[in-house]
């Protein structure tokens, strides 16, 4: 996945980027909002005379990213689906640059508010939606271009989509990440047993 | 697994029962030290002299469960592989009595302090340890009774736990339990293909 907030376009997008940075940097329990307002480079009043909580915050800073997430995703994704699902599955794993290895903890503070705030939960619950659909996209178009054998797309994405889930919540709450080579060698041999045609197949 | 603090057999016992009901009932975010008081048969003043804050409480009640089931497993548990592989798998995905679909739920929470909390991590790192070895072992038996597959006894149970964490926090935290159900089937599929020996062979 490309990096977030590179380069915001108005106010608003730099709210939300401060945000972003913050939640990096300090992760979910320490973030206070004006801690945000002194990462926004302009006046942080600007933080408080739009939003109320930190919570409204960082729902909109999660929502803004799931789109642009959406909003980035081209037919050309489709054109290599095996190393589309091996991004997915690496970048769960851990192969992501250190700002959002760092982020993916924040992600598993965040989700966990769902268990008891509904905001947070509609926002997992649309996410979750996205990863999915995204998945399965990518495994029909690989049974389309006869890579892939033919299964059934939404089972495996969802399948799929826990294990990561598992993973980043796994290498966020854990001493070692040793763990997760284990799962690695697990998750490409089901891809290779129920996904991925044998070559010359 | 069996039911927690069937029978608590001296103060201790009953303090920890009691903030395990608290924890089922409120959850983490609602839990005080006074709640617990509260659920506590006796004295809640004999609450706040033996622990100083709700963490504390926490902590020892989770240890005390993760010794509890592994004092309860025995070389029977490794007669019936193929039934405690299922069984764990099922538990994971919400085949357990209402109180521990809570208590999963309040799990999701409380592993989430483990982010920024060295003790919480230290707890799940050990626990986290322990159900891989479980898994491991019942399956190195099902290798033995020549029920499995020859395959990586760790490599799959790092997996399956990864799964299983994962939806955990998906159930804990979504809308809907809908997306477990092609869990459920890539699991089976996934044990299938790697784990079980085809009927006959």
């Amino acid at each position: 996945m490309s990096e977030f907030f590179v380069d915001p376009a108005d106010t608003r997008e730099q709210i939300l980027a401060a945000t972003y940075r913050t939640l990096c940097e300090r992760g979910y329990a320490d973030l206070t909002i004006s801690a945000i307002g002194e990462a926004f480079e302009k006046s942080p009043s600007l933080v408080y005379r739009h939003y109320d909580s930190k919570d409204e915050l960082v729902l909109e800073c999660l929502r803004y990213m799931l789109e642009e997430f959406e909003a980035e995703l081209t037919e050309a994704d489709l054109e290599d689906p095996r190393g589309r699902l091996e991004e997915f599955v690496g970048w769960g794993l851990g192969d992501a640059p250190p700002e959002q290895r760092r982020f993916v903890s924040t992600l598993v503070e965040l989700r966990s508010q769902a268990v008891h705030d509904e905001a947070y939960r509609a926002h997992f619950t649309r996410s979750d939606e996205v990863f999915v659909g995204y998945v399965a996209d990518v495994i029909r178009a690989g049974i389309d271009r006869r890579e892939f054998r033919k299964c059934d797309p939404e089972r495996v994405a969802e399948t799929l989509v826990t294990t990561m889930s598992g993973a980043m919540l796994r290498r966020s709450t854990c001493e070692s990440e040793a763990c997760l080579e284990g799962v690695r060698d697990g998750l490409e041999g089901f891809l290779a047993a129920q996904v991925y045609r044998p070559d010359g197949s």
